[in-house]
């Protein structure tokens, strides 16, 4: 029998919450906050994407945000119950601002708000259409001055651009520029998406060959369009490549692909960017009043400066650039660098009978595949979650409800059940040298790829060949120099070499700001991504959410659009409804707007 | 409360049936039908798709194939509930046979078995990889002679039809054969599709600007990628043609355009096809086991032979080689026919400001978009019904759940309703000299649809413009002659014409089978479609299923597939299912073989 307790304390607190707030009485409201406390908003509040930590920081942020978004409306969200376990009671929520309809997640510990998640569903008036609302298709009746819907999308794409301005210009037509895309046009922000590659999906056909997704299926939804059951749980590079052609398609998206960003500068007064393009070769001027850069989280290269590199006789790339092994077969192949990449480069030369040497500069956090599918994402996103009722929606309303402060706890256990159950593959890795990590407090991947994007390498096979050796391995060096057929390690030792790869890993995204608009822009928005964790290459101080991603930055009109599938696919909602709101002339006082620590 | 009662009468009537049958008791099986009873069988026991009506043809069956087919395990279906109603009581079952697992449904009138349909789900040992058996996708593990995903996608495509012969050949790439060969991939049935324009979708693509679907979106999912909730209620036939070319590609289909098919004959001593097709000019003989007519419905045009017509020096061609109204801006055209074709393309002639007459030779069923939407397909298919947690699956079965005998019993109140609802419509239609009907028998579209596919407009405007005269109209006549510049009807009169369009419909299927294959084999197996309703263009005797329609014909190895989208959806799965069967060499002795009564 279904427990309806835990709805009457939800119920109760909300009550309580709702009159607290609407009459504006702040401490009142405060009090069903436990000290320890988290609020993590998604626009609704704070027209940012913030997270409130303890009872000071959200009294800041009612004191200047309540009167104006007015909320209201407080319930137990349609259609759920509460639930309570191990001390713990959790609901769905919905609530309404002035302007928009909320969800959200509530956690009570004896009573009181521990997380509260408020996110952003829709503005009022400007919803969706979808469901109930679908634009009819056919226009029935008779009207002499029809135009199908093939003339109107040849229409919109031989103006957009040329005679009409987009509201919102995306650089970047991978999966993030793809899904902000899609979302922004079904709230009717004419939006350009342009793309370097001649197709939609090329920045995945690109890629060496044997790569495929690492993430599972079930986290790598787009907005819209799920793939469907039978798709694989790790897509091969083309197969995706090929569905985010076909979503472009299909989602009507405006995208101009062969087209490469020259220039982009802002006029303050005009509030509104000109941005040089070339297009299959020829100039063109657009003016948007947005801007988005989603070149990926894993686009601007890091290549590093070796002593004799331009001696070096054979081949040598980074990773990026790296065409799979066909050219090497038999090849005496060096790789530098130990993270994702480097592994997956690796394998595939020692596949292709080559002679491969890792050469590994610094610890490196090793997690098979399976055992992250099963134990670390299994729960979320797995075939299971889905059978037992899991949606995308609330698997990643369930993620975001978990504030970055202390998400490191959740994971600590989570990594330790994988330490234990891969005791003996992580005894043998370290027994062949490689040195392994497990972030720097234990919390494992998914804290890693927050703080800092990389350091870690989802096994899918290469560490048994490190493990056993077929894959050689030099840890805890770095390279010296290179000659004009070797690489020479600090330690002395001489690797000889028809090709070297650098997986040597990519910078922060504002790298693109500073070669696609001006270094002053760079530097004034800073660093993106990181959490300011204060642990490797994620400094303080702490910022609580990612740098400048998916909300507003310090440059305004400026924005940070990417993440793996599931951030593409999550945040695009709340970055599209920003836009929407500024196009609409809602007004969006941003509050707590990101402070710049670092440059890059 | 949730009243469980049925569910007590429900399982305990199964309880009986099982022992019965496995007891080989066809009598005490019988005892549980009603005397006016109706067993559907979907491929199940009978390897056909036939429906038994009355107990002795239930007996006659069983006789035939209980022993062979061997079912058991009957139980209401997992996670659902019987209910009643009206004294009926109704629930969804599945069961099992030697074979394969089953689904289906079942209505108890007194207790008794009054509509039983039995439909075959997947074949033990060859179930489709999805779900929890979904393709992993990325091999795992390191492999020297891997191939990538994309490797063996062109290995594929390389050699299938060249050096490796299809087990099946879809002649027809439309959303017949393209919904087809998504089923039979998934059963990894190797199946070519072969289409003779150059894209997929471009029979949609090709056809008149104005059109659009005329069945709403939550009708026409194909398998397993449904529609998004943002997809238009009636696509744009350009919009539904990019659906089909990226779902081509996103299913993996091994698809031939710019192909057509020269010659087929059978080889009845190898059970093989030879067919001669044509592709991008060149010739290629495959060698299939199976051959599938997807050419269409309506595809092999009904071309009228008038005096005169080789006199007339305007414009004349068959609606399905109308490229719509902008060569006929303020001509003058003449329609012969007052169908949907007719109706959809005066309309556009009218927008382009033309001097339009439809000639209605016979009288025509109108119904209103709305009205067919709402009370037509509401229940089954619909936003709300989605909401209400209808899914297309079960949509699918409950309609293939009502015997085709009765089914116009079920029609007749809907289309009562619709006619009183829409009666000023009705009756200024009627004052414009139109001739309505709501079928023989006022069972309306759909039948009007199963019996002779032709004979109905659904309305989404045109029927205005002939109500209020825009549409010029003559009904009740033919034509009579053609002379340089116009048109003579039966009753003398003269219509001066620059445009004549022949709307006088589609021959039935198997004149592709005469064309292709041989008059003789197109003779053995007869018209396809009709129910044999001995109602206009529905010539008896009684069929009770259409004719030829996605079971086995009179020639082996050659198969018919089509309908609209829900019948290309749905009746993929079981045609996919017979064939993958006899791949298998599973035995598929076939009950109840049609019989050919005509001939086209």
């Amino acid at each position: 029998m279904l427990d309806k307790a835990p709805n009457g304390k939800v119920t109760e607190l909300l009550a309580t919450l709702d009159q607290a707030l609407s009459a504006g009485d702040i401490e009142r409201a405060l009090d069903l906050f436990q000290t320890d406390c988290y609020w993590r908003d998604l626009v609704t509040f704070t027209w940012n994407i913030k997270t409130m930590e303890g009872k000071d920081q959200v009294r800041g942020m009612l004191e200047a945000r309540l009167a104006d978004t007015k909320p209201a409306k407080w319930k137990i969200a349609d259609g759920e119950d509460s639930s309570e376990a191990d001390g713990l009671i959790e609901s769905w929520i919905q609530f309404e601002t002035a302007v928009a309809r909320g969800f959200g997640h509530l956690r009570l510990k004896d009573g009181r708000i521990w997380t509260l998640l408020t996110t952003m569903v829709e503005l009022k008036g400007f919803e969706e259409p979808k469901g109930f609302d679908r634009p009819m298709g056919a226009k029935h009746g008779a009207d002499r001055n029809r135009k199908t819907w093939k003339e109107e999308r040849e229409q919109e794409a031989a103006e957009l651009g040329i005679t009409k301005q987009p509201y919102c210009l995306i650089i970047g037509g991978g999966q993030g520029g793809i899904a902000l895309a899609a979302r922004l046009r079904q709230l009717s922000v004419p939006t350009l998406v342009i793309e370097k590659n001649e197709r939609p999906g090329d920045s995945w056909r690109k890629r060496y060959k044997s790569l495929c997704l690492h993430d599972p299926v079930w986290y790598d939804h787009l907005p819209y369009l799920p793939f469907p059951a039978n798709w694989p749980v790790f897509s091969p590079k083309d197969k995706i490549g090929d569905w985010l052609e076909m979503y472009t398609k299909v989602m009507e998206l405006n995208y101009w692909s062969s087209t490469t960003c020259k220039t982009a500068s802002y006029d303050e007064a005009a509030g509104e960017w000109t941005v040089v393009v070339e297009r299959d070769g020829q100039e063109i001027t657009l003016k948007p009043k947005q801007l988005v850069l989603a070149t990926g989280m894993s686009a601007k290269p890091n290549m590093p400066t070796f002593e004799g590199m331009a001696l070096f006789k054979g081949d040598q790339h980074h990773s990026s650039q790296h065409p799979g092994p066909d050219a090497y077969k038999g090849k005496k192949a060096v790789v530098i660098g130990s993270n994702n990449s480097a592994h997956d480069i690796c394998a595939a030369l020692w596949e292709a009978a080559g002679d491969v040497t890792m050469v590994q500069r610094s610890s490196t956090h090793i997690v098979k595949s399976d055992s992250l599918m099963e134990i670390g994402l299994g729960p979320l996103y797995s075939e299971q979650a889905v059978q037992s009722g899991m949606t995308t929606e609330k698997a990643d309303l369930i993620f975001a409800s978990l504030p970055y402060k202390i998400l490191h706890e959740f994971q600590i256990p989570i990594y330790n059940a994988i330490r234990e159950r891969d005791a003996d593959f992580y005894k043998r890795l370290e027994a062949a040298g490689f040195m392994l990590d497990f972030g720097d407090d234990g919390s494992g991947l998914f804290m890693k790829y927050l703080r800092r994007g990389s350091g870690y390498y989802i096994d899918v096979g290469a560490s048994e060949l490190v493990a056993n050796g077929s894959i050689k391995l030099k840890s805890g060096v770095d390279v010296q120099r290179l000659t004009e057929n070797a690489v020479i390690l600090t330690d002395g030792t001489e690797l000889p070499a028809d090709l070297v790869v650098y997986a040597t890993g990519y910078g922060s995204m504002n790298g693109w700001a500073a070669e696609l608009i001006s270094k002053e822009v760079a530097d004034k928005v800073g660093k993106c991504w990181g959490l300011g964790s204060n642990t490797r290459k994620d400094p303080g101080p702490w910022e609580g959410e990612q740098r400048n991603m998916w909300k507003p930055t310090q440059q305004p009109g400026l924005w940070f659009h990417g993440g793996n599938l599931h951030q593409s696919r999550h945040y695009s909602q709340f970055l599209s409804l920003q836009l929407k709101a500024r196009m609409e002339g809602i007004p969006t006082p941003v509050y707590g707007l990101q402070q710049v620590h670092h440059l890059g």
